[in-house]
């Protein structure tokens, strides 16, 4: 008996870490008998016939758990393959830093709790980046970590003003800014001075990249306000717009991207004691107990 | 015709700029025929006979707005004694920094709007800090702006531990930690290193103090988390609790110190054309707009 | 009489007030009868038939002074034409923020006291990055603010190891490094983080770019030392090494980029009632005295 | 046959792990029939009645070297003890933090390579705290790491001006500054946000203590001028003067801290084998080598 009918598996990386989980996680999962299919690129890895293999386009119509082997990377790769299906997603951690892939690869028995129902749900909100002409939409692309306005070579600096809720904000010369979702807030956010925002926080942060004036400061607002950020038709190069660390967009002078919470959102799956807390000690080397409980 | 039958005057500073609005302020209530009384240690400063005097006890009891001529530092002041009554209040700025006291001295006509009822009212939410011997409470006191946890005397490292919702989160080793509201992320926290939070989000943002260790950043939390920092036992002497920068309580080793939303919050009045990122924009010289609109 | 026969003239940037100051300054030298010339591009701006014109390659040794009108990015750029001329560079400036150029535009009176011998010459030294393949060179560039090793697009991180005098130094994850003069602590750098260096100090700060571990920070060196910075093989792409904004050169993975204080100094300047520490408050906004001397 | 006829040998921290590093090192001292004393409160520590016992007045008079057992804390305070008598240093590190005391405790046979000659010997300067009223001078300190302006009770802002070698740099409302060395700057002055000072410099760093104004920098300066800290007479309580953590004197309003290097350096005994880079890499958690040499 299983919460999840079908399993989706899904390895971005290829290296003998990611492999050695793959595997074993293949034969953990047909020891419980669950169904499950491999997703195309990832069974490469495997070299195994038996499994049942999928392409990365239908792991969301045919799965009702992804299990994704690898690290914070990966995870946010699986996440804009299965975001317009509500599919949860569980992590398997073979990267460096895991924040959101929670399953160290010598528990692979705590899948069969989850299997069996034992779970937490957790809803982590995404942000959609359109680009604008005007009012018309040009273009538009998911972040479930940060949107970054980032000069399309460096070293450049970009002039741009920021809007909230079509509130005039500021105006930056700086190289770039980072709007970050709480998941996003422990990323590239925090390497730029941003604050860490717990997940359940309806919160985005700005964070200014090397800000020309030094009364440049994060600042944290309501997920539910629209942010836009107007490149001047002073900037001689196009910025470009980058989701998540892929930067296909650019951003013309005169053009704006407006930055809005989706509606979809991750369903991250944790095992029943997972702790934030826990996660952000153990991944920032913060400070242990003291005093004896 | 009125929005506010009668209106209490309050001026905690003594200085001729501070005089000078309150003597403005009392001619123009007059003009208005508004019924005022005025706090009695203000009313020294006017050295008017015809107006009413009102001990500072009674503020609440018997206005139903309160306007505070003065700084941030005066309005938290009145916070703290209406703030039981959930009278509205007004500020007039007579300081250097004014991010509650939206009037201009030169603005006193924006009064008369604001009496005939064309105003906003923001809440703005307080934290109670209560001082605790295991469960037992022994003393608590409110904060707008921020609770900090200090040292007893300078220079000493205070060694504690923070929860939030009793679960562990981190040992810290610094000077202090200071807890702050969105009204208060602008003040002392700001220089701390802590981010921007927009006064409309229910978040606390915890800004560890000179820690020792490099990898201690500013955390924002949902405001409906208890956070309790407890004084572990290794320390030597007693930390004290600033609230909005009084430190009236020292918490022993050993001790707890729990803090908490408060159930009242501060009703703060503002003209009908104010704008928080222009407050923002004029305190902190942030970039002006450069595209015509 | 004149300290300096001759004295060549050159402003980068085509504005309004960059060609105000320019003919102000040709006319002021004129009634001096000061022998000048003026670079050729500059020349274009005045359209002056009398003026005698040089060619940009001409000026270091035709000129015994040279006089910049523009703001700190046109003394950066005349500094690389005459660095090895050992010209003394005056500025002028026409441009928002100016720790280089001294002088306003409504003080040309203060050029006849120089031009009459009475000014105070500052040494600034420039840092040679060379590009090495192994032990050969390959190319190199000189920067008077900073050497910045920075992605070749954005966003990337970089993969590179600090050797200082061959001795290892770290290892980082990062979107780069700036390595500064004292000259440039207060541009790119300081907006990175970095510390203020004063331009008597013979030192030079490494400033780690939105680096991946939080323990981080900007290190200041004797800058006598050598700085390494090696690419690692690790890396997909080839870095670009940013030279007081231009970034003409690329580090191929497994190149090195050799970071060392060049002999040649940038001779700068001052009027005599030159104040450092004034610029920097005038520049930053510092707090002013307070007590009466 | 040794290079220091005498050793001294001192401890300051009572502790099982400080007391096992004394007897082991009274016992390997014995074994290479070197002479030494030991400090008489050290002595407590050890309850041997054959070793010889020195006082601490008498430690700088009587010894060629002094061994320290402990962290960087006692080192200090050794320091302060011996800095009259040039006396050379080596520290055995049984803190958690050793900048300072390079000898793990299971390398004591690195003390016999050391008594034999082979070590590196490292000036580090100290600054000198001159309290003064007017131009009287009316008490003086030394540091090793750092001296700080603060407040006399927390929390409280202190008003004061900055001078180097006269000249007036800066007003500044703030917790305080920190005036450090660069032996200091790994310290206290490192998490209030300084950068680190590589200790082959001559150079001070000036780090505000979050300042009111978020434009407030570190400045790093020339080690050879005077630093002056004027407390405004607009002060209502006495700031203190803490010389590495200890704050014996207070600055009333009015008053001025002159802070200047001190003659007399300590001299640290490093083995030949030290290496600051990679004292900073395993303090700091630095990355490590990549790439194999």
């Amino acid at each position: 008996m299983t919460a999840f009918k079908t399993v989706g598996i899904f390895g971005r990386v290829q290296n003998p870490g990611v492999r050695e989980t793959l595997k074993a996680l293949v034969h953990y999962l047909s020891k419980l008998h669950q169904d499950f299919f491999v997703e195309s690129e990832t069974a490469c890895q495997l070299n195994d016939e038996k499994v049942n293999i999928i392409s990365r386009e239908d792991l969301g119509a045919q799965c009702n758990l992804l299990i994704v082997v690898g690290g914070d990377g990966s995870l946010l790769h699986a996440t804009h393959t299965i975001i317009e299906q509500d599919i949860p997603v569980l992590g398997i951690n073979r990267g460096s830093l895991g924040f959101l892939t929670d399953i160290h690869p010598t528990e692979l028995k705590k899948i069969q709790s989850i299997l069996a129902g034992q779970y937490t749900i957790e809803q982590r909100f995404l942000l959609t980046a359109t680009l604008q002409n005007g009012n018309q939409a040009i273009n538009q692309e998911d972040a479930l970590n940060e949107v970054a306005i980032i000069p399309d070579s460096v070293p450049h600096m970009i002039e741009f003003e920021i809007y909230i809720d079509d509130q005039f904000v500021c105006s930056l010369n700086s190289d770039g800014i980072i709007i970050a979702t709480p998941t996003g807030s422990t990323a590239y956010a925090l390497s730029g001075g941003g604050p860490i925002l717990h997940p359940e926080l309806n919160a985005i942060v700005l964070v200014p990249m090397f800000p020309h004036s030094l009364n440049s400061r994060p600042i944290v607002i309501n997920a539910e306000r629209e942010i836009k950020v107007k490149i001047t038709h002073n900037n001689k190069t196009s910025p470009r717009i980058s989701c998540d660390g892929h930067a296909h967009l650019s951003a013309k002078p005169g053009s704006t991207i407006a930055i809005r919470k989706k509606e979809k959102k991750l369903q991250l799956i944790h095992p029943i004691d997972y702790n934030y807390y826990e996660a952000l000690r153990s991944k920032l080397h913060w400070g242990k107990k003291i005093i004896a409980s």
